[in-house]
């Protein structure tokens, strides 16, 4: 069974050797998602889709506490529309996908499939809108998007994903900024508590800032390897879009006035995370409030007498407060089964033999750190609570402690270089707020920005690029 | 107040006089949908949307009762893959949206936006699959799909619509063939139980089925005006699409077999289903079941002492159980926001003023027949339940007393036309069989099969067309 056991885990590239392989072996081998006949595009598999409806269910109650109403918008944007923000055509057009045949006849003007939907909301917003009375219209929808990536990787960066793109138009600019930092709370609330993964809150440089925005808020998060990745976005946008798409109201003193608006989005990416975040050299490894299955029973010497009937009578009482899966595949051994559940991340595994059911005990085994604990069958299903729990914490403490570990200040170029080339991870720097330095940064050092952080630290008073007054902190890193 | 009501029900056209304008009106007014700037595109509004929501959780549970998992597949399909299968692409090809150009490139193979699924699932399958033990695989998917139909209404027939589509394959064609109709029967489930609405159940002629299906089955309903509309299909293919796909496993004894395999969905065009079924002068007409509003609460002489806050009060308690809106809008008179939520369809309007409340009680007002209740405080979260309860009984019960009304039997071509001119609806006819009755049955009659009816009932032995021997009966109706 060793030999087995060496053989499976052999099948995925070593995590420290190579992260990118490592991380297209887990996609595949645990059936998350698959590659498809059109390139650039995967399907998203029962296991890895089941994930994206924990979190869709998990998010979409908080968005619906916040007062925040589903919809659903046409999938394809006249090009027109697309033009009529100058920033947001120049962001998206160079790559989108255009459908220019319909019902076997060319169009007359060509039709995008959406990036991103604030051309549609915004016309029919404008259409909506009257008085003061009719505000805020707080809408959301759960949809694909289309963006044709040049190089593509699946969850991290398709040319299709799922997503949810928030769209909200307020009275007043502060109430419509007040929003968006409320939707960047739920998007942190959403990885940490649910993900397990601890995010780091701020607001993009105006260079990283969405295609039209005034304002950009990030979540972002720090891989295995040490890499970032931004993990959801919300925009405050002003009256950016509200004066070309003519949204206007007359407000409380009886004038008109142009609405102030919001987007916000998190997708299919956050999949992706879950798995860089927390996996290792035996696979997946997932939070168990997300996980599509928390526990899996294996049978041991499954077809002496009572063993598999006490693996079911199990199951049924645990399914009552768990996700549970039980194993009874006749052609593979019980321990290629605890491999193949590892590698598939499942936060517990219980095992139960005929000496077990004698002794009316079961061994519980832990994903995240592998500890082995025997528990009697009358305490187990209160017990595995404490265990979930514990598990979800310790991956979240886990992941802040990497975090910790990786984040280093410089002061200096080649203190950046010398940070980075060690760690990956997040450098913090002073910064003048130039264009020009944070180009030079990431000609120099291949990182960008990450966000400048609402928690602010003085760590020096001058830019770490040009040595000029700087009175802004950021974080940077490179990034998926 | 009188006046005010009037002039609202004004508004909104006669039901009797122009259905199809009364059907436009209630999707406008009552605010389910909009058009959008692209011709045949629909915006789905939050009260439709959540009519969607509430549909969508009442058939996945079902479908994960079944075994079936979601998934998610790419929104465009190559053309190659598309033609694959002979009467398929024959159905299809005419009405698709091709993208020929993506990321600013024209692209070598043009990809058209998914107009089903059974191409790009069987791609799919066909890589998966290997043995009889992988069986079966039970997929599903929330989608939008796009169909360049000519003429569209809102709901009904669309360029985009939301839909699910279930994708099968099985060891056996006696599974797949007993998976088809599983499937068929949660969709009867859905439309009586959840929508209320009686279904018609059966099978398509040949000539109504789906492109490449071996056969077609069908839940079939009829609208106020006596008009049929499809409301949800399930087919069996047999092997039709996996042979051309390749889609094969070792079976049992070791050989290659082509896997059986079946589809399945329902749509959006459910919520058209559920205005012109239930809808009168009054506007909308919502089943308790699918309400995203169940009880309204309108305080009467608002502004008097205690009023709002006893509204409030109420609105607290209801909330535990009933999805309840407490309408505390300035602007308009109870008169009008009665004849509001009336057109919105709202099951129960609950009136409270400052008499009621001296009295410990409100009047408890129904959508459906407009009965007045009054309604001790105390009891009034219990009795709500009851009501609701029998207002979705009494909605199913009316539309099965007019689909019962509207049924009638023909036994030659002359009373099949009176029949229809009289009353719409359901005509019940012996069939040969051929083709070519059922298109000269067209020709005269504007009417269609609907199915071939799972409870045959001996009404004759000659075909109504052709006058030849018929064991067939079939139902047959002017459709939407």
């Amino acid at each position: 069974m060793m030999s087995d056991n060496k053989n499976f885990v052999k099948e995925i590239t070593n995590i420290e050797e190579d992260f990118a392989k490592w991380y297209t072996d887990i996609v595949l081998k645990a059936e998350l998602a698959d590659y498809t006949a059109v390139k650039g595009f995967i399907t998203i598999r029962p296991y890895g889709y089941a994930i994206w409806e924990n979190i869709q269910k998990y998010a979409d109650e908080k968005f619906k506490e916040h007062g925040v109403q589903n919809i659903a918008m046409p999938v394809l944007i006249p090009e027109s529309l697309l033009q009529k923000e100058k920033d947001h055509v120049e962001g998206f057009a160079p790559e989108v996908a255009w459908v220019t045949i319909g019902g076997g006849e060319e169009l007359e003007e060509r039709l995008c499939v959406r990036p991103t939907s604030e051309t549609i909301f915004s016309t029919m917003y404008s259409k909506w809108l009257n008085s003061w009375r009719d505000l805020p219209y707080k809408y959301n929808q759960w949809c694909n998007v289309l963006r044709w990536e040049k190089e593509t990787r699946p969850f991290l960066r398709s040319r299709e994903f799922l997503w949810q793109e928030g769209h909200t138009i307020h009275e007043t600019a502060k109430e419509a900024e007040d929003f968006t930092l409320e939707m960047l709370e739920v998007y942190a609330d959403v990885i940490e508590n649910l993900l397990a993964i601890p995010v780091l809150k701020g607001r993009k440089t105006p260079t990283e800032q969405f295609a039209g925005a005034e304002a950009t808020y990030t979540v972002e998060t720090l891989m295995h390897d040490g890499r970032a990745l931004q993990a959801g976005t919300s925009h405050y946008f002003g009256q950016n879009f509200t004066k070309p798409f003519d949204i206007k109201f007359q407000n409380r003193e009886g004038k008109e006035e142009y609405a102030y608006q919001t987007s916000w989005g998190i997708s299919t990416r956050l999949i992706g995370a879950v798995i860089m975040a927390h996996g290792d050299n035996r696979g997946l490894k997932l939070p168990p409030r997300v996980a599509p299955i928390q526990v899996v029973i294996v049978p041991v010497a499954m077809h002496k007498e009572g063993v598999k009937e006490k693996a079911e009578e199990l199951k049924n009482i645990l399914s009552k407060k768990y996700r549970v899966e039980l194993d009874v595949r006749e052609q593979y051994s019980p321990g290629y089964k605890f491999n193949d559940w590892e590698m598939r991340g499942v936060p517990v595994r219980i095992e139960i033999g005929p000496r077990d059911i004698e002794a009316n005990k079961c061994v519980v085994v832990r994903r995240d750190n592998l500890e082995k604990i025997e528990v009697n069958l009358d305490e187990l299903s209160e017990k595995l609570n404490d265990i979930l729990e514990n598990i979800q914490a310790n991956m979240y403490n886990e992941c802040a402690k990497r975090a910790k570990e990786k984040t280093t200040i410089a002061n200096n170029l080649e203190e950046f270089i010398e940070n980075l080339n060690k760690n990956q991870g997040y450098v913090k720097t002073m910064w003048c707020g130039s264009e020009e330095c944070e180009e030079k940064i990431h000609e120099l050092t291949g990182a960008k920005s990450r966000c400048i952080p609402f928690n602010q630290e003085k760590i020096g008073d001058k830019c770490v690029c040009c040595g000029k007054p700087a009175d802004k902190m950021v974080v940077w890193g490179r990034q998926y």
